[in-house]
């Protein structure tokens, strides 16, 4: 696991933490200037390629909205498809759903019925993982539909917040560029 | 302009028209299907590329949800940094917003106050381009902001219903791969 590791230091510097949002109390980790810094995004998503090589993965799904700008740029680079992941309402052809809770309230996460047939490998990916609620919901969507989860990859990684060991408990292989400590 | 060419017949072949959505009348081109696609979803983003270069960008600017899945695999292909454009309230830190009507009711775009400091040329990027309100508002919030607009790059273009003609008349220059009639 490189979580935190020194290696990644330079990406880490990238993001800035903002108090207080959404919620009093919440340290938001702001990947934005990250993304704004060609090079450093360019090297984000080659070092995401680098962990989601071995976890042998033939397709990316990744959680609207923030997740989509890391997912589709990883896919492109792993020459995969994109499975987006939606919140209520938001895709036009027959869903199935999953409701979950998240660190902030609860939502409905829903995928394309039919996106998973012939059944295929799902490598699932997120800017960020904070308590592994959405990614939970994702990967039972992905199982409720035939797919198999390939594994979970983040950039940032929380983990005083435990969504990577929830997700370990669950048979998931978790991998993350970054840690940061609290929340 | 290449949009509605031949060349493209085989990404076109990957979009899907679903009557009737989000409102009755409306013929939603829906790219998830190409999405799924791994080896169409890879020619999609150099095609775009081919057309992106000529318009010397340095940066990436795309609109939340779908536009966030073309516009950061492109940035990633161009070495460019992505400006993420999103809905109200998402964004952490100080911004700057725009009011515009959309093709299915009003909404406000808004983008981080002091992302294009030192000013950039910024390339707008989304998966589909119908009225053109929610391009025309982020051109105008990268001017408010002091960046050059470089250019707008759509997968699907509607020209009937007069978004690109919209952009041009507005200075802008653009293209797309592919054009379908009607709505």
């Amino acid at each position: 696991m490189s979580a935190g590791s020194d290696a990644n230091a330079d990406l880490k510097a990238l993001i800035r933490t903002i108090p207080d949002f959404p919620q009093p109390g919440i340290q938001f980790r702001d990947i934005t200037a990250l993304l704004l810094d060609g090079p450093g995004f360019a090297e984000t998503v080659d070092r995401l390629a680098v962990l989601a090589r071995p976890m042998a993965p033939d397709l990316i799904a990744c959680v609207e909205a923030r997740g989509f700008l890391f997912g589709a740029a990883l896919a492109k680079e792993l020459k995969l498809g994109v499975l987006p992941i939606r919140k209520r309402g938001k895709l036009p052809g027959q869903t199935v759903g999953v409701d979950y809770a998240l660190e902030y309230g609860t939502d409905r996460l829903e995928m394309h019925a039919h996106d998973l047939i012939p059944p295929r490998r799902v490598l699932i990916v997120d800017d960020l993982i904070a308590t592994g609620g959405t990614v939970m919901a994702t990967a039972e969507l992905v199982r409720i539909q035939g797919g198999e989860v390939a594994g979970a990859l983040f950039v940032v990684d929380l983990p005083e917040l435990g969504g990577a060991d929830r997700l370990r408990q669950a048979g998931i292989t978790v991998e993350s560029l970054v840690a940061f400590d609290g929340h």
